[in-house]
């Protein structure tokens, strides 16, 4: 079993480089070029066994995740992903365990063009803190606070499968691989949020539920909203698994999606559905903002409806 | 008890917020502005209680050390500290032990000009994860690989105290508080490491040991050295409670000082005297870089000495 410094040496030497990587790992810190008229987008996000992903995850699964929500964040700001750093806290020195989590971690900072910077490796309980660092053209960030009365609240893709899949989890029954593939699995949407700038008002990731996640943004914006439940987008397989009052709650209050939510003026809706499908990702309109504080829901028939209290906060998932 | 959202809004309150902090904590991600003409310096170290530091920290000295360990690093690059992230791992969500974190935390950031611009907090065993911004006039870091056959090695202040108190505690003996107090509140060296740019070859901190830390410096600069033992700075109450053979080793591989250890040539020797008394930090040349590799040790008998070899690895110190 090697030590630590072997450990190191096994991340420094399967992490990329991009030409604007003066010094990565090795040295005591990253030196890292920014281009002219830029600012720098940051954001961490730890995730801990047994609370962020089940402990069965496969090792691949949890590199994969551990940077994807990561990603989300970047994606959410309307940043282009540059550098990560990775400080991973593991029970033992286990070179078989950390290649299988390199895997999946390399695989998607690859696909985005992340390099791995900077590391450090621990012994305790599982767990990962994860730095990215993500480029935008200044003034050009896609903030929380610029939702404005009467714009379109808009998602990405579906909600709730990921939910769903922890669900069936924790029950113990029946339970569906595609519902579990995006619990594992999730897919950072930053091409999708560089698409948006310049045509979001607002922009959050799901990582909370559409509940919680929108309404960090009504609140940074000073504004209310009114969503229409029977918009919400579900997957088939989750309308499988689960009757529509259950879904509604998986996709409001369950949280783990990592699709995106942003507003934006009604008059810009034909360029989003545009911007969207260049990028073969499904766009919804699930909602408008008013101008009365707080969220209110509307359901098919009319009906009054509210999501189950327990729902709302979860200890484990929110990031400043 | 308050929820997460409470706690993080507990650390944004007190955050705080320099100019060329765009968007700071609140959105999904911090925005940053960086001068024309510098590079961004990065590191993350991770703490983890019962291995980084006793059980038994008071919470301030916890705070004091997750962010002194980091600002070493951009120490030793010679990076002029701005901006940090911290992930935090709480066991439950307890706002006075947050508080009382905070206050050591924020005491030095603000000592520093440090904006803390990004957070997390989730439920798990405590550790936190610390990733530091700093910025550096671009070429101008201090690296590892620039040691030359001939540079001096120099060391700040005094080596072994942390160790010293590290091997009190761990005795359950008489133990000094002021060797316990180098161990929580470790000093970094900032100012010592932006006085050094000119003038040192290569810089590193001392957070695993000299042998072990210098040996990265020499493995990165292709050389070797040789260390005078009896050169080795020690504090008078280092001196009190542990005899010479013994110093050596706390000093050798004890580890937890955060000094820097730099090289440079002798005709700098100077210079660098003159730069290290005008910011009162004692320093010392405690030895020679050599071209033949490894690491050598001169008593002042001019007896053999071998450092004990359990004392090399860490395998919860060490990052890259």
């Amino acid at each position: 079993m090697p030590g630590e410094f072997a450990l190191i040496e096994r991340i420094r030497a399967r992490a990329g480089r991009r030409d604007d990587v003066v010094l990565g790992i090795g040295d005591d810190a990253a030196v890292l070029a920014l281009p002219p008229g830029h600012e720098l987008v940051v954001s961490c996000d730890t995730l801990v066994a047994g609370v962020h992903f089940p402990d069965d995850t496969a090792p691949a699964d949890i590199g994969h995740k551990a940077l994807a929500v990561n990603l989300s964040d970047l994606a959410a700001m309307a940043a282009t992903p540059a550098w990560c750093t990775l400080a991973l806290t593991l029970p033992e020195a286990n070179a078989a365990w950390l290649d299988d989590f390199l895997d999946g971690f390399l695989a998607l900072a690859d696909e985005h063009g992340v390099s791995l910077v900077g590391g450090d490796t621990t012994r305790g309980p599982l767990s990962m803190s994860i730095t990215v660092h993500g480029l935008v053209p200044a003034g050009q960030a896609l903030r929380r606070d610029g939702a404005r009365e009467g714009d379109d609240i808009w998602v990405t893709g579906t909600l709730g499968d990921a939910a769903g899949g922890l669900a069936q989890w924790r029950a113990r029954g029946p339970a569906s691989a595609k519902l579990r593939h995006r619990l594992d699995r999730p897919t950072p949407r930053v091409q999708a949020g560089l698409a948006l700038r310049g045509l979001a008002t607002a922009g959050i990731d799901l990582s909370d539920g559409l509940a919680a996640d929108l309404g960090h943004v009504l609140a940074a914006s000073g504004v209310g909203a009114r969503l229409e439940l029977g918009r919400l987008p579900s997957s088939r397989t989750l309308a499988d698994h689960f009757d529509e009052a259950r879904r509604w709650t998986l996709q409001l209050t369950g949280g783990d999606d990592y699709e995106l939510c942003f507003t934006a003026p009604a008059a810009r809706a034909f360029e989003i559905e545009q911007a969207m499908a260049a990028i073969d990702l499904p766009v919804t309109v699930v909602g408008q903002v008013e101008a009365g504080a707080g969220l209110r829901f509307g359901t098919p028939d009319g009906d009054a409806w509210t999501p189950p209290a327990d729902g709302y906060q979860h200890f484990s998932g929110g990031h400043a």
